[in-house]
């Protein structure tokens, strides 16, 4: 979650000089996780900003653990230490999510490396929400656990991707039909579970925490980016000018609702012919397999049917390769309408689509040239996700990290903890 | 064209004083147009500046004819003359539009007030592009003259809006499937015309500039906002967190060629289907009226048609009705696909949509409520534009207004001008 709005500080009125600080010490956090480490100097012009304010506030968020002094530059002359640089190791954020055949938890530190993983595999339709909700608070206390007491992390929040609608303050699933969820208070679920809720903890929609971390400031072609991420559902997040849009309520990226085939099949939602009922897991197994075809099995993950299918493409199995194409087709027909809109520089496809994109690619890189007016003008790369199965969980766990980048000072000063921990 | 994104002042690398600068003095003049006229410290409050820097700030923008002193501020009683407001006359932008069946200019000064508008009937379709671009050169000459030498104002730029996609440098119209013209030098076709072309110029996509029109920063129902616009084509924009989004290569917004109706109608485009097909003028004509219905007489004007039209379904008549509920469900239709991507808080209808907005919006509605897959949750108000046919050429004007916000020094000091006008 490199958030490109991030950087700016905006002058409001009324903006108050503790707001401002807080600003201006995420800023430079931020400036030294994208940009590397330097000297105070080259942190100040770089951020326009002098040298004396430049040096209290790498001043604080040291004491804080969130900068540490540098390693020596290469090749300069002048005395050591005198860079500074991300200090990724103290503190994390932990994501998790809900999905219909697991729950899992992961960490992150402020760099953007893995350090904490759980998952446990769990047919959460079949479950009551408190049932799941029980399950997700026992990974999430282990999780937290490991990462507190085992790695002496400082936790920045915690954030719970569902496969669902969430409500605008982060709290509600309010409708998520593949879980068979509705109006279900996740976020205070799950603090009533765990005693000791270290963090803010929000929820969020999958499909935009697995979008959201599909961003990359350094690519400009993923300024502008349509992340479209297939399941048993599908949705996905609308990147633009470097951020993920949400929309006036927050349900932007509910593309698997778009009416795509209106004489075509009813929809898990009550409608007919969304996007999902031609592309959706369920529209790939039916094309591709007989009911009682091994991959089929409910006991299988997720990944061992994408596995086998992967397996019959590869051998060149007719009927396999004809599904693909098929929902290939289908994805680029929906892909076009949105590029029609949008005119992002890359469409990714994420979740089951990244684990079968080799075939399904072509056919929408067909449609995409078929149906976008500008197609031969701008062209749009169709790309396919590298982040896995955990994109969603990944994103999740980005998302909590924003906490500390958009203001340094919910991480206690380190005398502060010394002292809490001393009494 | 208030721009929710301008206010922010980009703290980046390499950011020069100068730069700086300019970007605080177009806060200060933006600050004063939408929060209107105040003293110099409450003014530096608002914006975070110190009251030394404010002042300098202002001076600059008075030496420039951009802010002069307010009106004695009701009830206090320091000394008068103590507020500065905004200068709004002496610096206008200028907007112009190629259209099938006219050309315009429209100007409007500091403030959005319009100071002068031209129009003359034009089928831009029959003639060549050299001719049409002598009928706009020779409009906008008129146009400059009535606002330097009539009015003794500042242009501060040149917006040509029209009807197709425009490259990304704003120079090239590449493809105006409605005009006929493809890869045309609209920009540079105008300089070499305009002998003395006094200001920036620049060609934008039509309805974007309609789309910008409607956004109002005082109205959050607005800062996510699908603007749909119909004429012969249909296009509009998408307005995300305040600001209009214009994709990867500058072609957000072609919503016309979104395809909706795969085995329906060929489009202007080549392809089979496009939402324009079902919505555009031609689909309401031929819904409508027969052949040699009064209403399809080529030498009418677009609005003549289309108060035609709304007379006969003020009447009742109920071939009319049954087109504008036809083609309003196809519009609600083809609004819920991208509702669900966006979730907006208003669709607005915009040019002919507007002007029989009344009978369409009904039918818009009910296939959102039936679309749209959080439509209970969050509700997108359908909302009928009231600037009426000048919205892109207005939306221009205002455009090249945005050449002063960005940089005030774009306009010379008063001093500067009359040695200027002494030589």
């Amino acid at each position: 979650m490199r958030d490109a709005d991030a950087p700016f500080v905006r002058v409001t009125t009324g903006t108050d000089q503790a707001a401002l600080r807080r600003a201006h010490l995420g800023l430079v956090l931020r400036s030294l996780r994208d940009e590397g480490g330097r000297s105070r100097a080259q942190l100040a012009a770089d951020l326009g900003l002098t040298r004396a304010v430049a040096s209290g506030l790498v001043g604080e968020l040291e004491a804080r653990g969130l900068v540490c002094p540098g390693a020596r530059q290469r090749g300069a002359v002048g005395r050591p230490g005198t860079t500074v640089e991300l200090d990724a190791g103290l503190v994390c954020g932990l994501g998790a999510e809900v999905n219909v055949d697991h729950v899992s938890a992961l960490a992150v530190d402020l760099g953007g490396d893995v350090v904490a993983e759980r998952r446990v595999g769990l047919a959460t339709r079949r479950l009551t929400p408190d049932e799941v909700l029980d399950e997700l608070a026992a990974i999430l206390r282990d999780t937290l656990a490991e990462l507190t007491v085992g790695q002496g992390r400082h936790v920045a929040g915690v954030t719970v991707g569902v496969a669902g609608l969430v409500d605008a303050a982060h709290e509600v699933v309010t409708l998520a039909p593949n879980l068979g969820w509705r109006d279900l208070p996740v976020a205070q679920g799950l603090r009533d579970r765990l005693t000791s809720a270290p963090a803010p903890l929000s929820v969020d929609n999958e499909a935009n925490l697995a979008a959201s971390a599909e961003i990359d400031p350094a690519d400009p072609d993923r300024s502008d980016m349509l992340v479209v991420f297939g399941e048993v559902g599908v949705g996905g997040g609308v990147v633009a000018d470097g951020r993920l849009r949400r929309g006036r309520h927050g349900f932007a990226g509910e593309f698997g609702h778009m009416i795509v085939d209106p004489q075509g099949r009813p929809c898990a939602c009550g409608r007919v012919g969304c996007w999902e009922t031609v592309v959706g897991l369920r529209a790939l197994l039916e094309a591709a397999t007989d009911p009682d075809d091994p991959v089929r099995d409910p006991a299988l993950t997720l990944e061992d049917r994408l596995a086998g299918l992967a397996e019959r493409a590869r051998r060149g199995d007719t009927r396999t390769l004809a599904a693909l194409h098929e929902i290939g087709s289908w994805l680029g027909t929906g892909a076009a309408v949105l590029v029609n809109a949008l005119d992002p520089g890359v469409v990714v496809l994420g979740g089951y689509f990244a684990a079968l994109g080799q075939w399904l690619r072509p056919a929408v890189e067909e449609q995409l040239a078929a149906g976008v007016l500008a197609s031969r003008l701008g062209e749009t790369a169709v790309v396919v996700s590298t982040l896995g199965p955990t994109a969603a969980v990944r994103g999740a766990a980005l998302a909590s990290l924003e906490h500390v980048f958009l203001d340094p000072t919910a991480v206690p000063r380190r005398a502060e903890t010394l002292n809490g921990a001393a009494r």
